[in-house]
Order: C-alpha cells, then sequence, then structure tokens
C-alpha cells in the first residue's frame, strides 16, 4: 500500500501545491489505485506519475467544494480514452451524482463504462473479503466526510514443506492445519497449527478525512490507524479563522492525530498562505505534539509495509 | 495587442500541451484581456504568465467540449477570490449559462461579481466605439463557432502645433479640420485637412476558430485577416480522421489561410499524436500554402504593431 499525494493546496492551486486529491495504491493488494478527491488538474499531475487512470477502480469525495471535484469530470473522460472500460464507483455527499451527469451531458462526454454513485455515506459504505471502508461527517461549513479504510487480517500462511517435513501427508489434514486446528497422525504424532502455520498479518489502517473543524469524528475514524491524513488548513496565528471558515490548524490536526493514538500523521490541505521557509516552523509546531508526522507535498509518497507496521516516506 | 497561447493541445492535455485556452490581450486598447476557450487548468497555466485574472472582462467558448470549458469554474471562482469584482461576460452556445450555473451551484461557489450570459452567437454579438466581435458557426460533430475580432480605425490625430504654425485659431475650426473639413481661414487661406492631421490607421482584424471541419464559415469569419487562428487536428496522413471527427488537418488550415486572404496563420489544437519532431514536416507542410504561418505552443505569444500591421513572435 502506498499513498501519493497529487494535490496538497487549499482553495486554489498555487505553483507549489494543487488542489486536494490523493491516490491509495491498492496494486499488490488489489490491481487498482483508489482515489480521494480531484481537484482542478488532477489529471495533469497524474501525467507526471505511473499511476494509470484505468487502475482507478474507486473514486472517494469529501465534499462538493470546487477544490476537491473540478477534475472529476476531465479525469473520467480521460480514463476513457485511455482505455478505460470497467466500472467505476463514486462515493460522495448527496449531489455528487447530478455534479457528474450534468456535466457529462453538457460536454457531450461519452465513458466506455459505467459510474456507480453512492451517496449515503454514513457508517459501512464498502465492504469485501480484502477490505472495509466506514464514512463519518466531519464538521465543516458544508457537509463533508471521511473515510477509514482497514485491511483485514491476511490468512495465516501454511508452511507447506515444514508441515511434510513432520509427516502430514497431502489433502484434508493440511487444511485443518491451515484453518487452525491441531491434527493428529496415523502416525500418532501430534502436529499443532502454530508449527506449521506463519502468524496473522494484521492489516492496514488508513484514515482520510476532508475538510474539517477540530471534531470528534476525526478522532473516531482514526481511532488506533496506522496512518491518519488529516486538513492543516492553518496555523497557531490563523486559529480564528480556521474556525470561521471550517477548517483545522495543523496543531488541532496534530492533537486529533494524538487523541485517536495513530501511528504516522501526514497533513495536507495547506493554505498558500504559508511559504516554504514557514515550513520548518510548522512541523516544529506538529511534532510537538505528535511525534510521527509528516507535512505532505505533491508528489509526496509514503510506503507502508505489512511486515514492519511503519509508514516510510519514499 | 497580444495573442497568448495558454492551451494548445487536442482533447487531452499533456506533458506539452494543455488543452485550449487563448488570451487575446487588449490592454494597451482597453485595459482588458479576453480569454477564448478555458480547458481545465487554464488557471494553472495563468499562474505562469502575468496576466491576471480581474483583467478577464470577456470569455468566449466556441463549443462546449469538456477540452474548451472544463477549466470554466475554476478560473471563474479563482477570478473571485482573487478580488475580481467586476462583470465577466460569456460568449458560449447554448448550454454554457446551465454549465456554468449548476457547476457553481452545486460546488457552492460565490462569485462577487455578475456573470452575462450572451447564448445568441449568430453575427454581431458586441459591439462598442472600440472594437466589434462577429460570430458564426463552423462545422464541427457539435455546434462550434468562430469569432472575428474588428478593431475600428483609430480616428485621425489633429496636429496641433502644425495648424497653429499655418495661422488655424484655437476654437470650432480645429474641431472641423480634425472632422475631416478643409477651412478658408480670416486671412484668406485655405487649410486643408489632411494637412493638419494625420492619416486614419486601420484597426487589426483577428479571427479565432473552434473546432471545425475545413468549411465556407471558417473563410468568411477569416476575410482580410491580419491574423487566423485555425486548428489543426490531424494531418495529410490522418485525413480520414479528420472528417469522421469533424476536424481540420494542418493542409485545410493553410489553404482556409490562403482563400480568406488572411496576412498570418497560427494553427493551434494539435493531436497528442505529433511529436516535437515532426513538426518541422508539419510546417514544410503548411508553409507551402500559406507561407506566413506559426505552429502555436503553449505559452507562445505574438506581438500586433498598429503601425507596421503584422504580427511577431515574441
Ligand atoms: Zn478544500
Ligand atoms: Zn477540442
Amino acid at each position: 500500500m502506498q499513498l501519493l499525494f497529487l494535490g496538497t493546496g487549499a482553495g486554489m492551486p498555487s505553483k507549489q501545491r494543487n488542489t486536494s486529491s490523493l491516490a491509495l495504491k491498492l496494486l499488490e493488494e488489489r490491481g487498482a489505485v483508489w482515489l480521494f478527491d480531484c481537484g482542478e488538474a488532477t489529471q495533469h499531475q497524474i501525467l507526471h506519475t505511473t499511476l494509470k487512470p484505468r487502475k482507478v477502480e474507486k473514486i472517494f469525495i469529501t465534499h462538493l467544494h470546487g477544490d476537491h471535484i473540478f477534475g472529476l469530470p476531465g479525469f473520467l473522460g480521460s480514463r476513457s480514452f485511455q482505455g478505460g472500460d470497467e466500472t467505476v464507483e463514486i462515493y460522495g455527499p448527496p449531489g455528487i451524482r447530478e455534479y457528474v451527469e450534468s456535466v457529462l451531458r453538457i460536454s457531450r462526454t461519452h465513458l466506455n463504462y459505467p459510474i456507480h454513485f453512492i451517496e449515503e455515506l454514513d457508517g459501512l459504505v464498502f465492504e469485501d473479503e480484502e477490505v472495509s471502508v466506514q464514512a463519518a461527517k466531519l464538521d465543516h461549513v458544508i457537509p463533508s466526510y471521511g473515510f477509514r479504510i482497514e485491511q483485514k487480517p491476511l490468512p495465516p500462511k501454511l508452511l507447506i514443506e515444514r508441515a511434510r517435513d513432520l509427516g502430514v501427508p497431502k489433502g484434508p489434514l493440511l487444511a485443518k492445519l491451515k484453518a487452525g486446528e491441531d491434527v493428529l497422525l496415523e502416525n500418532g504424532r501430534l502436529v499443532k497449527s502454530s508449527e506449521v502455520t506463519e502468524a496473522e498479518n494484521k492489516g492496514f489502517i488508513v484514515a482520510i478525512l476532508g475538510d474539517t473543524r477540530y471534531c470528534q469524528a476525526a478522532i473516531e475514524l482514526g481511532s488506533g490507524a496506522d496512518v491518519l491524513v488529516h486538513e492543516a488548513t492553518f496555523d497557531a496565528d490563523t486559529q480564528k479563522l480556521a474556525g470561521e471558515y471550517g477548517h483545522s490548524t495543523i496543531r488541532d490536526a496534530a492533537e486529533i492525530a494524538n487523541l485517536a493514538s495513530v501511528k504516522t500523521l501526514i497533513v495536507n490541505h495547506l493554505s498558500s498562505r504559508f511559504l516554504p521557509e514557514d515550513e520548518k516552523k510548522l512541523v516544529k509546531e506538529m511534532r510537538k505534539v505528535h511525534a510521527d508526522s509528516f507535512i505532505a507535498h505533491d508528489f509526496d509518497e509514503f510506503d507502508w509495509k505489512i511486515h514492519d507496521h511503519a509508514l516510510k516516506k519514499k
């Protein structure tokens, strides 16, 4: 699993940061990529990466502000033009369907694949054998949502050669051992499941939030997560504005990460009022509260490996 | 007057060419900029120029395909955010109003200025003391328009000192001379208007066309123009595709320029199938038919000076 930040700015594009978009790369896990938000020129950002639009299987839209959706029609059209022909699921607040359908209709954009819209974003919004996604409403000036993606524990792995060495014959006994049962061999020897399987691997938990004030739902979505992606539009000097405009300060984000016992915090949606030279100070402010934390930049990529459960910046 | 190309590609953005947008800079003439089409990420392109979004007074949309309009909502929102508070006139085919209004409504984008929509694009669509704009329908797969912008002749300039030297007193006689009348002085001397005025300056004529097949309307819009901006999505090898998809080849564009007795031809809307190394061949193909012609690239700027009536690449 990798997180690739495509746009990390707030409100308007700047030369440093594009408007919001984030790719959750699940290529090893399911051969797919999930997008979170799709600000204008997300497809342009993708041109500078190895992402294939046809691999994008799901798009999660946190809220309907322009800096989170204005790149969606162009992305969908180009995905079709570039050979994408499999269904895309779009999860977003009520209105996302009307937006996409009316823009595609007026611009006569024909897609070679169907779109499936999911506009009910409370609780479990997706689940299959590999992963589940929970959504909850945050606290912004318009309905804005956060998503918690949990990978299911991987089934224990059967160590076939070790089982053979212990004299387990091919066949149903192997299946029992894999399922966690101990078995008695014909020669009277007891083989424990734990002797011939590798321990179960805990899956990752990633929480990706839309624009929000400091709020309880953010803590719940992030609870115990390996990674929390939280907005940080303002800082201590502009705390008042954060409240007025429905946003968080970088310190708010760090406190949420702390209260939620998150491992790694990554903040995005930074105001263009922050200059590159302000960043050291911002990082210091954030790490005082939550040590394992990063400010995201466009094209930053973070990699999470199942065996060490740590997120590393590529 | 300057022409600044912001996006010169067709259909989808590429690393070399963004989707369509062209700025007609009329800063000296009227302190304003007019935009022609507004593909996705036009506002991003503008970040790399000296253009001020609040100076954009009119936006002409040739047709409703996504590669010509997907940057419009973002541009309008950012123009407001950056302090633009004067009316914008948007000229476009029926549907442009519904597009802009529904996207702004769903994304809760509030503008600090009104938009005035003009959806009837036949004949004279704008005229004031300085300039007129004619529109006509071209031949594409959906309604697509071209615009002919004519600057009115500048009024003759009165050479006050020369009139004084010839003995013309201050007052109404000067006004008559300026208006083209000859006058008889009290001392019996006849002063000709032509002696004390500088010849009238012909204004510029610029024709900017949307996507089109080779068609008669293109010749009429371009007739005698100083500059014709014409699409060239295909070339001789792909002539068949041009007809099927409602586009022109680069040779079509050159022939139109020739038949319309245009001074300078600039082609845009080039397919990404053309590689930078193909360009020499394309230019040769085009100049065989119309010598004074250019292929536009993103950020190319052309400057037209009233006194030499020639367009020069900056
Ligand atoms: Zn935002
Ligand atoms: Zn086009």
